[in-house]
């Protein structure tokens, strides 16, 4: 971030945009939570709010009025260390502040922080604070989108949630495969742009010589795994990804539907007939290492994506790598409340790389690491294979 | 039921009701779902209408129009015979249908049964039908008020629903006992007057004397049960009880928190310290039966409640009797969906009687019989002693 | 019990009989748990010595040496105020102490309490406990060999337990309706003679005219309402009923297998096909229930089972009632531990009335009340009708 | 391994071994399974015969005849793909086949396969099948010590295992750090002896500068952990990790026991005071990084560990890495049922670099990857840190 008045547009335009994409809701839409890991869009758009009155306006602007004492308690979130927190699971359960409500203490929290913007002078170390607000409450508008997803996907009216919402742009090219030598790689984030803590620490790597392919799998190929009875076939599965599949009766990506011998999704749009040339996306890591394996072929590490990744088309699906999520040579938490970022989740989570069709705009680079569980399946996830 | 006419007005004060009762909420509070047993308020207003479009307009007017296809799939409930339910614990996960559309469903149902009802000479059992569906939205009345409680009552800011509910009315009078003589006594309702099923088939039973109290268990008496430690003392307790205390750490009634050394309640009012001279409320079968115990009483069975009742003042409490819910000699289920009303629930249930500051008015009956799993505490429950 | 002498008599038969239910075994099958309700055989053996050592030996036998200072905590059992005891579900873990052990124990606490009982002269209420030592030892006889059939009968090969003993006696008779009048009758224990606490309160009873069934149930009767498609028709069951046969797959009676376009069922003789004309067994109260539906029928209350009882064959199966598990008018908790013996369970469960093929003899009687979950199945659980 | 005698030895050696390893058991022992992971003793004596039987005897040696041909069921693993398999939570229920019927079946599958190893010219293949089924059983040798010290450790009586086992070989040296330069390194096993197929794949990493410790943790270094309050110190943990010891209210490693001011922990020797200088063991993924943050370092990855492992003393701990446990380049699945073998637990796990006291003798390597789930404890676990 360049100055204070860059800051200023870049916090205005992000605090917009979640209201923006809210606003193709009903007040019920913002309430519910089908599942524990799928939040509330009222709670998203309260926390974000509350991170920067906790993090930004309570402590470093004299006179700060708290909007309300009791919204701290409400809308903490996995920052343990920060007071009390409603428990996750329980954030459904919560018709009360009201949405109405929610907008009210954005709206002074955004003007509050605004004018605080535009007044002082700020330490450098509190604008870093308040990038990382801005780029906290980025990351919510994907969960945001997703979680709506979700929300409305699994209503049994399959309501639309906005017309325009573009989530299956085809990569209309052949699949071929990139070679990479065998050599020391220098991966990890090293402008000094933005990024997050798991980002940081480049380093060197050693990779052998490999292939990675130009092109996601799309929902055709996928339909082949399916119809060649991949589901049922043991030896193709992590032994967890079988329980997971027989456990919970798994025949399908998240948001198919097998109706009148046709293959349906639920999208943003509705629910619509399946697109074979669309890329795949809902699977969880399981059916990807299936998918795979069924190929005989590989999903690529993190950092085969890393070194790649100029040479091939990205951004509209997360990508499950084999990697699992760790930390980095020389990865340091921050100190305090912050630190618990990242750093806390890397244990049993799978590595995503690219961006998707719900990233915020200019939050994507190809040093970020998203995880997830392997099992999760509502973010946009697809799949790129290697050998 | 004397008239067509007069059933017109009772359906048009009951639906009113409904939604009189709702006035007082945002329309987050109509979503969510806390516990399973707990529905969204939408829900039951959704559910009683379409118990009239479902039994009474689909089936006997001609030419009736459905409101929405898909409704039936969404409010139908228990009534595991009449198509598809949406499952139970899966309420609190609808945001659609919105609480606009309901209160427009509300209105369509509402208007074409009062024309249906002025136009059309209707048969007597479809007047009973119709009957039955008033009394079904006068116990969804009382859900509705109790689940709205435990709605906000759960909520971390403990939101007031009204000021001017009225949720504990005193028994200004001394404790006495009622002595009741052995004897065969005639149980069951009698008249003509609208019962429901379970409480049908008149009999006697026989009765050894007996003594019952003309005075409920005040919230005073209960917290000496407390501070004598009865939650800790293995022998005044079921073994289902005393693992469900330990299980979910019970230490005192629901809504009752303990702050800066005094006990609160959570009211319809809001937040409160409790009054001492307050009939107790809120508690489990097993409590009751525990304080019983600790008492060296007993809880009367519906039998002898019914006998005496006649003796004492009753309905602002649900009262736990020792019998368990199980059907009166030569009960018979109705023929057809409504057969499922209450039969279905004749096992592992107790028998509540009187009423409630949360029931209907005209809904009490001494003959009713109301009745909960032993754990249940969201209902106004209280507790009287026999010896 | 007239004297000492024969208390003793009593007593050595007793704990011989258990020895002798066990001399079937392998020392593995005395260790495992399958689930929650079912015992190891080891644990009954220990537990029924332990009673004795705790409650007659211990407390009034001079220079009495307990066997090992550990036994009484692993061998406790549900009665809570004793000391502490091991969870109920972890007994199955337990390879110590040893089979060996236990006999040894067994051998320990008898020959003392024979020579406690030669010896000694000894107060009413001592031997009353002692004889209560007795009948507890030969409810866990029914116990042992209901447990003892679960773990052969649940393991894949099979294993029998005894060629000889004879779990399916045939009524050959024809069936018929036995009409009981309308009046008040006398039910409860009313001789001197040995009776749990439970049965006591000799009370009257106001009965409707009935009529019973002279005979139980049988296999091909209920292979009729399988066949019927009885247990995917909702109308027949309870809500709660209908969830446990959902949640379960449950499809026919406990033990049934179908191989081979027959039915067969595990008997303690080993896998058999079973014999159209032997009284059903192993059912819940669920499927009793809806069986009585499907006929259009009912199920008798205990009373209408007491009161007719001495005009019908009965002592092979344990009846379901219609009857909840409820404390007689005047029931009164012993005082001390005993008093845990049976009131603690009066609540959700259901009276079977009659004996099974599994009762220790001369312990059966036309008062003797047991009772059960609705849902449990592995008693001789059987059927008898009325109207 | 070098010739067929020599493989004759390996596989009577091993045979043998796992036979003596129970003779400290009485047959209850066998039987139990307190938890899922923990398999019985007499389960593992069947398994590691079953597959000599299922892999070499049944396949290459003519008119070999079963032993038993329900045994393959009852033994039969997780290996999905060879037929049916006897759930594996469900182990524990199993009765039957006896532990004496289990030793017939070792004699007899041993004896058949010793003189068709005397017999028989076999080819290189077969030979290795064979040395495959020596190391599974070998592994299955660990397993038996951590099931068998599981088993006896959470039973109520602490029953010695043996007294000569020695469990806790302390370091008598002074802690030191090792310093390894940053390079690229060879990793993977690289000679023709006997190695699992995880190993396999010799490849190039890149490390970074790094320092390891000379010394594993001890006691007393815990003590101060857990004496700092670092159990409660959420900043500290993993997000999962934090979850798991409260849920499972986890103070202290598996086995310890703080009585009368000291700690203790059960050791096969029985329960014991804790000696300060051995060697911690028993805890948790989520606890070694606790305690490496705690001190501000970290845990060695898997390649660290591997690179500097002649430069220290190993062998008594498996040691938590930071790695997980993924394929290494080039990971090819064995065909067939063997296949199944390590590639299908390659996700949510970590990688436990060393040997135990409870490793068979010969079967440690350098390169040996173990692994388990995060929160796993009943392994000889330990920690060396890094930085």
């Amino acid at each position: 971030m360049q100055s204070q008045h860059e800051l200023l547009d870049f916090f205005t335009q992000t605090r917009a945009r979640s209201e923006e994409i809210c606003s193709h809701l009903k007040t019920e839409d913002y309430v519910v939570q089908p599942v524990e890991n799928v939040s509330p869009p009222k709670w998203h758009l309260g926390h974000t709010t509350w991170f920067f009155e906790e993090f930004v306006l309570k402590p470093h602007q004299k006179d700060y009025q708290l909007f309300d004492e009791n919204s701290a308690y409400v809308f903490n979130s996995y920052y343990e260390s920060v007071g009390d927190k409603v428990i996750r699971t329980n954030r459904g359960n919560l018709s009360r502040p009201t949405v109405s409500w929610i907008y009210d203490y954005r709206d002074y929290v955004t003007k509050a922080l605004k004018e605080f913007l535009k007044e002082a002078e700020i330490s450098k170390e509190l604008c870093g604070i308040i990038e990382i607000g801005c780029h906290h409450e980025k990351q919510h508008q994907e969960l945001l989108l997703t979680d709506i997803k979700f929300i409305l996907g699994n209503n049994p009216l399959f309501p639309k949630y906005n017309d325009k919402f573009k989530e299956n742009p085809i990569q209309n090219f052949t699949q071929e495969w990139i070679s990479v030598s065998e050599d020391i790689y220098q991966v990890g984030h090293q402008s000094n742009d933005f990024c997050y803590d798991n980002e940081m620490g480049t380093h060197k790597v050693y990779l052998n010589d490999f292939e990675i392919s130009n092109k996601l799998i799309t929902n055709a190929e996928f339909i082949e795994f399916i119809e060649d009875g991949a589901y049922e076939q043991v030896l193709l599965w992590h032994a967890e990804g079988w329980d997971w599949i027989n456990t919970n009766n798994i025949k399908a990506p998240l948001y198919w539907h097998h109706t009148n011998g046709n293959w349906h999704q639920y999208t943003l749009n509705g629910l619509e007939k399946i697109n074979p040339a669309a890329p795949l996306s809902h699977i969880s890591y399981y059916e990807a290492f299936a998918f795979a394996q069924w190929k005989g072929l590989r999903l690529p590490t993190e950092f085969e994506w890393e070194v790649a990744q100029d040479k091939f088309d990205w951004g509209n699906r997360w990508e499950w790598t084999e990697s699992a999520y760790s930390p980095y040579p020389n990865f340091k938490k921050p100190e305090g409340a912050l630190g618990e970022y990242n750093g806390k989740f890397m244990v049993s989570q799978k590595v995503l790389r690219g961006a998707s069709v719900a990233t915020s705009p200019n939050h994507s680079r190809h040093t970020y690491r998203n995880f997830f569980h392997p099992q999760l399946r509502w973010q946009f996830t697809g799949l790129r294979l290697a050998k």
